[in-house]
């Protein structure tokens, strides 16, 4: 038996009823189903006037809603909620249904369900959604994992609902197989951290080093938005910088407890990375930071340590600085993308998935967090030259952080001079000079591992791996 | 039935080979076996004059050689072949009988084996063993996790093996329950590599800022393990850097390709630190360096990136660089034992391992790669303050680092200047200034994720969760 819903959407929290909506508005007939089934019910009684729904109540009355083959989206917590659900639902599934989970899944996770169903007969699609509530209802990233046949199902839809880039392109893909979607989903996030980073370390040297106000500071990033650091952060930091609180009249950002939270995807992508042997040194360090601020007893303990008492700038030499901020905090963004981008073709190597990596940055041109006016370059950079082996090696990047350089690094010398701070700006830019230098010190690294553990080394000028005999006589011999 | 051997060790590569001897001329009567038994025959052949062995052929003579209860060590490979040991060998056994595993266990294995174990009445000790080769044979530091009672039988004996402190205490005492050693021999691993990225910065910066030869630098070395920064890896740098390579009379750090390798404790250690909320830049940043100088497709993608050439100090300036750099690298050290040892505090909280820091400290005195005079301060301090919240805390390592500053300051500041890479160095130093600031740009973070996620933030001013309504009126709710 078969219904005639095109999709259907089972829980209804917020991000499921906004894409199940999306998708009602878009002209798609959508079955709805939650376990609690109130919310079922107030769902299609509250926007369905919005397009066509189908209320089921019952797994059952929802799978047999659906037009064959089927094509299901989860919509609950990662993790078990997820097994949970994909346990009831897989076994009232036929040969070439398709299921999509659009939560926040681990890859790893996603893997390994995927090729469950998979040998059960059932498509299962690990999709990553950006973009938040508002994302869901008016247009999200959607960054699909699975079997390419699902995306010949599945995405001419996903294409009706997810956001437009300024070409008019929609903003999803067909990444690649199994947990391609998720993984791409992570890193997007994981550099979502770096973004928040940088713009706060750049927020926190034009307060305390050019002394700026934050209705000045939120000015300022106004005005860096019509610029090459155009993005949906820089934007919303303005909004937040230029808010009063009501209560007290004083700046919002001064009444925020200074103690950033994380949900984990964060977390995952750094490990991930060390995992793949990708160096995020920036996206580590947001993360970092956000620790950092939550551990109140450290920094109760911390608050005498000596260090010097910013001096803030004035006039002319304030403004000079803050242009000079822009150019650190640029550099230093691309660097974070640099760093996320090699992470993605690390893992669609080790994962043998074929992703496309001028795809990727044109699907988060819109719809996500991260969307900005420069991933249209990056497109480009990757589209004009598809195995470019990092976002550095890009002509124009290069030219750009060429010309950035000095600025960069006066910033970051004056953080340090001043004791403000700037992780993100600092790594951004050891990876840089370790990127370009002749020879790292890693080579006397090599030859201390060598004393201790005999875990021998290459020599520059013939092949072969060697061994100096340190407690003997200290001649070498060659290993293995 | 039960034999003579006080203590068994199967697994005879050279760790295990050289820990059989060293219980062997401390006395002990100790029963050797190997899958491959010539290499057991071999063992007893060619330093059977140094005690008393017991060469056992198969699983049953070795486990009939011992006195009970049964003491024996497994010195194979982490993972798959520790497992299949123990798997041959827990059916042999008997109730109260003690397997110690030596190797570098991921102590989220040793906590899954030891449960099992104890499950079948036997204890499972896992014991994390630093110093090499030499160290095994001479006296390690080792650091045994398990039950109290499996200490009782055991700890008389690895207090007779292991290294000893100038004061003459015994490097090793009991760390925990189940997985406790292991994970302390992984933070020492984490500690170990953000130890040599910090020397191998300092070295960077003293050949290419002050100009000096790889023969001076290791003078300056040798100079500096006269004084704070006593320790083995001071030591051996001076050593590999003094050495010059026969084959070409160059400085051997030359002929040594610039590839750092790596084993995966490190990555663990930062993993884990992930999961636990604990800021360890300095260990993330040695992670990444060791990655990021494998990568040669990348750096020779980046090799024309613009950047500043270092230009060589001279004289008296680049003699008082070189002091500066001392203060840099010693204040950078006491962070990354700092980030280090709160990494300890927070696994034993996690895991309620009730771990004494002054007592780990104690135990890194000697031994272990990481051994260092300091440590000796590092143990005083905990010893005074058990409840000490951070190292940094410590009046002492405080009064010290509040004296380095300026110059940590100076030198990351003129490697910005330079282009000359100092992750290890920036990241600490941000550390430090991010644990003393008085607030943090995180409330910007904050405020932030409130805007695009709902995610809430907490005022300065009450207690409880908020949101503004940002698409709205921006009126604040108070949530949850």
């Amino acid at each position: 038996m078969s219904g005639t819903a095109q999709i259907g959407v089972t829980g209804l929290a917020v991000m499921g009823r906004n894409l199940a909506r999306n998708f009602a508005r878009n002209g798609f007939t959508v079955a709805v189903h939650n376990r609690t089934t109130s919310r079922t019910d107030a769902l299609v009684k509250e926007f369905g006037d919005e397009g066509t729904f189908v209320a089921a109540h019952t797994p059952e009355e929802f799978v047999a809603a659906l037009e064959r083959p089927r094509r299901l989206v989860i919509m609950v917590k990662a993790g078990d909620p997820t097994d949970a659900v994909i346990q009831e639902f897989a076994p009232l599934l036929e040969d070439g249904d398709v299921i999509i989970d659009g939560g926040n899944a681990h890859f790893e996770d996603t893997r390994r369900r995927e090729k469950e169903l998979r040998e059960r007969g059932i498509h299962f699609v690990g999709a990553g959604i950006s973009g938040g509530e508002e994302g869901a209802l008016h247009g999200p990233s959607v960054m699909p994992g699975g079997s390419a046949e699902s995306y010949a199902s599945l995405g001419p839809m996903l294409e009706r609902i997810a956001a437009r880039a300024k070409d008019g392109t929609p903003c999803t893909a067909h990444i690649g197989p199994d947990g391609a979607g998720h993984f791409v989903k992570m890193v997007h996030n994981g550099i979502e951290y770096a973004d928040m980073q940088l713009i706060a370390e750049a927020y926190d040297l034009l307060r305390r080093v050019a002394g700026y106000s934050p209705a000045h500071i939120a000015e300022t990033f106004r005005s860096w938005n019509t610029g090459r650091l155009d993005s949906y952060l820089i934007e919303i930091t303005a909004e937040v910088l230029a808010h009063t609180d009501a209560a007290t009249g004083r700046p919002f950002v001064d009444i925020v407890q200074d103690r950033a939270e994380q949900k984990g995807t964060g977390r995952w992508t750094v490990q991930i990375a060390l995992d793949l042997g990708v160096p995020v040194s920036g996206i580590a360090e947001a993360v970092f930071a956000r620790s950092l601020s939550g551990h109140a007893d450290l920094r109760e303990a911390s608050r005498e340590l000596p260090g010097p008492v910013a001096e803030p700038l004035e006039g002319a030499e304030a403004s000079a600085f803050a242009d000079r901020v822009e150019q650190a905090l640029y550099a230093s963004k691309v660097v974070s993308y640099t760093q996320g981008f090699h992470q993605i073709r690390a893992g669609s190597e080790a994962y043998d998935w074929g992703i496309d990596l001028g795809s990727v940055a044109a699907i988060w041109r819109a719809g996500c967090i991260i969307r900005a006016a420069f991933l249209d370059r990056i497109r480009a950079a990757y589209d004009s030259r598809p195995g470019l082996v990092s976002l550095l090696s890009d002509e124009e990047f290069g030219r750009e952080i060429g010309a950035a350089q000095d600025d960069w690094r006066a910033v970051v010398a004056e953080a340090v001079r001043q004791g403000v701070p700037t992780p993100g700006f600092a790594a951004a830019l050891a990876y840089y000079d370790g990127l370009r230098a002749d020879r790292l010190p890693a080579a006397l690294t090599q030859g201390q591992r060598d004393f201790f553990g005999a875990h021998t080394y290459r020599r520059t000028d013939r092949e072969g791996s060697f061994h100096t005999l340190w407690g003997g006589d200290r001649s070498e011999a060659e290993a293995g």
